[in-house]
């Protein structure tokens, strides 16, 4: 192998997440320090247990620091023969701290490395999501009675409200963000095979777990989960669901942008390279492309539960790649989408005016109930299939189309205007958005 | 499209599933009955609050068994053209029922028939979980001192115990059988766009919905979540992670397998078309590939939560065949597992051979702690280097090599027979095993 | 496992290939019916080689028709205990016809049947691309010059044409086609591990699987491939790009047919279960749903290439039924993708309106070069861009914006309609519709 | 966003291609250059079609050298609001040569730019891979008749040799160079919306498109494939293979090395943090993981075919992380399988020792054939099944037990330690080893 023309990542490629706190918080120095954080942590809770003298703590934090200022490119180098960069990372610290590791197997210190960057991420997504929330809810209030065009199979249905979709794309922020809170993150210390054997006497392996544990804020858990993942799958999860809750507000962000529709615009849409006129989409472009790629770096994740032996030869190493891709995608995605939901400009008036593109086809369904009591169900429905042909056909609108099918008294009803006004046939959309609002986040007392 | 040599599936290439309680609970026909249960449901619900006569919910059960009796195909084709199924069973039903389906739409009829569905397989899953566990149980309680090779990267490390591996196998179960329970299935209600408008008045609508839910024994929805969908992702991940816990489990026994390990077998091995004498871990191989499958099927669950509008042009139809292959993987793998928990043998004279392959190497690790207070932490490694290339080079026994390397009184423990044991090396293995079997599912209560 | 409320698939929720050619030849009885077919050319071929007497092929053929008749379900039942149903297909057919089957094993019938399934549907497949790709081809020579808005990131950019769009569907279409045709579909005939031992002597075992392929229409392969799967993943590699070539057009028509863009609309548009007047496009919507299914599917196959041994526990099982919905997501696809194509109604009128919906903007990059050799490159963009933000702020045109923006004399063009119409600022769009429509499939001489 | 703690990634947790020479030529300094060389060659093709002075050429040439030397990182930051690198790059570039980048879009240097990169890495693959192959093709030979148990589902079924597996090995691995070396990687260019309106006069364009493609290399595309993404799942399809097929390798010698088989060892085998003895067949698992990673990478790809208008938002975006992550995984794969191919120590005296685990019962199958002239098949068959429940009940080896079983006379051969041997049961292996052998690679003359 030759190395010659290596250069670093700088995220050249990569706007989804490029200069997002998530990125700064998995980049590599971040991973190093954390698996420095980890045998320091272990350093102190093994001194806490006289299993090593006080000192040695002293000397581990020493060797940590100089490892840290040493950089990552040699240790990742010589990660090369043993598969992963604990096994150089001892090495280099025994030597200046022989105390450092005792006990521990590298898949130790790189699970738990893993939980507290992973830790401090969620912290990160949280707090986009907590921006994203509050924009959102904003919306749905301002925007509770405002009339839009539902949208089912890419067509006309039945109005809308833009109050309700905004609650709507809350309500799954909501759900990433319990989601979220829910993982648990567990240290990780079962050495070898799993079993603490080298933490002699046993009854100090268990309260050394839990010393260890403690240091680095993480949780204490019940068996080593070398090969036991579910940490990695749950954690993984909630990253997907995230980008993917927030893929929906994208998706719908993208349809409502285009030219010919233009009821929303990002406050500020991105340009063109050739086009100075252009006003891209780019926030909610790269968010549906984070959407679009987390699921397989999941899919990766769950392939990895079934693990071979007391620590597996592939399906350990495969994990690292997918759940950093993970952490920055739904990072980088929620940061966008903060940018997103605050500067989204929404038009009431577009919206006014593409609700009546249907000439008045919306309000059908509301039709065939209001002349059902007269006609019945079966005489309603024909009349509404007749009458929606000779909108097509005649160019005309609904209500010019019922008044010519319809015999005098057929539709009993005084106010023909609000019969036929698509803002009026609302539905529920106002109630149900005043319900979502008053949702909260499930762990709100803890963050 | 020309459908003359159709023939059904019945199962014949899917051994993972056939024959299992939730292949008879997913069925075409379990598909037709659930969504006919949900018509039913709605209607009643609509009687209830006095929309429809209480009359018409015998004239919509009655349509419903007819159409349960004409069976699924003739309604497969006709899917084709509204592309789903409950468009021309609506049209069926309103022929004689004219009542039926009022405000509803083909999705909120089809979602809810999917939890539906997914809530009777679930039942199923959690039965043969509850089987794998209790098994698993007295596994670990009888093999709670049972040495075996702990192996990591293939390679023997450091002994474990088989108590441990069984215990660990359960508490991947108790993950998978938590998670399924805390799955919220909710009914769907939300009419064409989701805003319920078609159910006049607004209260009753909300009332309604209450009423919907209760009748099938679902969840009450905040929002409708025809794109909000957090459930489909929820209940496919539980499935998924059950597949891949059993998965953990398969892979070992697999390993353990070997002709050359030999040191579990399934009770009841599958034969071989050319040869006789074999056999095969049959039922580990099936979850096996189960557990290979469903990591994609579920990434396909969560591509879809990017679903635009306020219903979808595809996202949402994508669901339908990777979400019931899920529950046929999940449910037939946990079928197959309790079969094989149960009937597990387990050979502790096998494992206590293998455990001396190594000729004493997996307790290098003791060793080296044992002689780091007389040689200081860095001689003893060494000292353990040194031994461990005459084992390999020179065909000796460790305790042989390091005998030849020490000075006399380096080594000043009296029982070099302990020392030198892999049995007497286990670590917190057993106490690790007793405390995982003091856990019990979360929602126990409940079952 | 308890069977009794067994249901066979009929399709219900399958309306993505319901009624399909593929459907009729992926299911259960073809796959009987192909598995038979296997046994009855490995009886031929031995006899052939005088392995087994000539009267015997008469045996095995009357035992086939016994088993095809007796159908799948018994089979699929007792299929579970060996991991797949040739075993138990094995043990009928020699209680029959006892030279059945001589020296092969399993997997040598399985891969053999998949691989005549798979010809059989590559088949229909091909007829159903083509017939999509004289229709687009029809299409893209009708629309060579007619002017639509080119869109990107969802913004309308500049003007393109829709026969441009359309020679574009049909070259992913030849593309499809030629990966399908390409696909070597191998005999399999190994024995029990691939050294085809049984077949005795050595030199007739070579022979014996050229019989064994020419017999089925099969390629004969290099070397058994029961763990050298790239037999597979070359067809599901075709596979998933049909349906993701098709699905590129489904893209486009679910775009293009929005209510607000209206250029284009499914011949026959799906109905709604509440809302009679809607034309949904339920053609592009499956085949949508096709292609957000099969790269997740192509990916289980993929994993499946690292199967270990000479043949594996679990990779091999795992291939079945993704391989299976493979063909059908693509079959399907295809079906509906000759159906939509075939009766795409395209509306130049509507495009014509759309191209003015910028007032102008879509001509932006020919002003800019326009007003380059007197205004220089600098100057040029510049007043581009001021004149863009008078067409967005003061609602004017950016004819009246550049107008008012030039000093006399800036212009030097005498057909400004011409410089100012969308319509004319086609580009190489019509000669790259030329160039597209003299491409003939790769394998044309062979169909 | 902040970032203000960003540190470069150096491929830190990334042991399966630090270092790689794939490593180096997906580094973002390296896609910077890609891009540059991308703007360089189109000046350059415009210079000779006269749309350009030859003056600019130069001009474009030194700001790019000075772009080079600015680095990524600004550029990173910058690409957030347009969604992509090329953006802030040509505003930079254009500054300092306006002549630059006319008529183009960003996606025409991005996608021109990730061909040029994986025309380089394909290179080096390819390179590993005949590394790999001469290696395997070395082993093959060597041991064409050295006897090892063929194992299925885990269990010795009948004999094989390691030459087959190695020149199965190897045919997997020129199946990969050759799907490799058949990927066309074309230039891409074809302005704002693909039309290359801005190429004036429009038979310029033509041959400014064979200019730019002849000037960098790459091949000449019928139509802009903005969004007909052939090329891109091609070259993922021929990656993803290339990772898996080198995954049946790793999977066999993680197999094979285990502790209680021992068969084959990597020459290097790597350390463990805790276990200064181990040796863990470490090539293999970062290639295990590589295989496990990868089909995921691909499907992302595949997903991305249904790309929506003529540039789409997310589509494109979401193919940048997945496909250099495949031309990262698929080349440090390769080197790595380099490293082990050359390296593997292969057993046979270990491997004849693990032929006799099963006292005999490999060469059941020869037994069963044997018996058949004299007693018939059906007998033949029920006496090999009760010698095989001899076999295991008594402990006895399958010689003992069947003679024990036998009439006189019923064996009537006279040289049973051949009938008995198992390493004179390889049927074709050695055959088909020297048949597999004489295949070339398919591009070989090119290379």
């Amino acid at each position: 192998m030759n190395s010659d023309d290596f250069s670093p990542d700088a995220g050249l490629i990569a706007p989804i997440w490029a200069g997002s706190p998530a990125e700064a918080a998995t980049g590599d120095l971040a991973f190093l320090r954390a698996l420095l954080d980890a045998e320091v942590a272990l350093a102190r809770a093994q001194a806490a247990e006289g299993l090593i003298p006080e000192g040695a703590v002293k000397d581990v934090m020493g060797a940590a620091d100089a490892l840290a200022r040493e950089g990552t490119r040699t240790l990742a180098l010589l990660a090369r023969s043993g598969g992963n960069p604990v096994i150089p990372l001892v090495k280099s610290l025994t030597q200046r701290a022989p105390d450092a590791h005792l006990g521990a197997t590298s898949q130790d210190i790189m699970d738990t490395a893993f939980m507290l960057v992973a830790g401090r991420v969620r912290d990160t997504i949280i707090a986009d999501l907590d921006r994203v929330a509050v924009a959102l809810a904003r919306l749905a209030a301002a925007h509770r009675d405002t009339p839009m065009a539902g949208r089912t199979l890419t067509q006309h249905a039945v109005p809308t409200t833009f109050g309700l979709k905004a609650a709507g794309w809350r309500d799954l922020v909501l759900d990433a963000r319990d989601r979220l809170t829910a993982v648990v993150l567990p240290a990780q210390l079962g050495g070898a095979a799993g079993t603490m054997a080298a933490f002699i006497p046993r009854v100090v392996g268990r309260r050394l777990l839990a010393g260890f544990a403690r240091e680095l804020g993480l949780a204490e858990p019940r068996l080593p989960w070398h090969t036991l993942r579910t940490p990695v799958v749950d954690l993984g999860s909630a990253l997907a669901f995230t980008a993917g809750a927030l893929g929906k507000m994208a998706a719908d962000v993208l349809v409502l942008s285009r030219t010919e529709i233009a009821e929303v615009a990002e406050g500020t849409g991105g340009g063109s390279s050739a086009l100075p006129h252009k006003s891209n989409p780019v926030g909610a472009t790269l968010i549906a492309a984070a959407a679009r790629t987390t699921p397989s770096l999941l899919a990766i994740l769950y392939g990895s539960l079934a693990a071979e032996d007391e620590r597996p030869s592939g399906a350990w190493h495969a994990e690292w790649s997918p759940l950093r891709d993970l952490l920055r995608h739904a990072g980088g995605s929620a940061a966008h989408a903060a940018t997103l939901a605050e500067g989204l400009r929404v038009d009431p008036g577009r919206m006014r005016v593409n609700l009546d593109l249907t000439r008045g086809m919306l309000v059908a369904e509301r039709l065939s109930v209001a002349l059902t009591p007269t006609l019945g169900r079966r005489e309603a429905r024909a009349l509404m299939e007749r009458a929606s042909h000779r909108v097509i056909a005649e160019g005309i609108t609904l209500r010019q189309a019922i008044l010519r099918e319809l015999a005098p008294g057929d539709l009993n009803i005084t106010d023909l205007d609000e019969l036929f006004d698509p803002a009026t046939y609302l539905g529920s959309a106002p109630a149900l958005t005043d319900r979502a609002l008053t949702r909260r986040p499930a762990g709100d007392h803890d963050a």
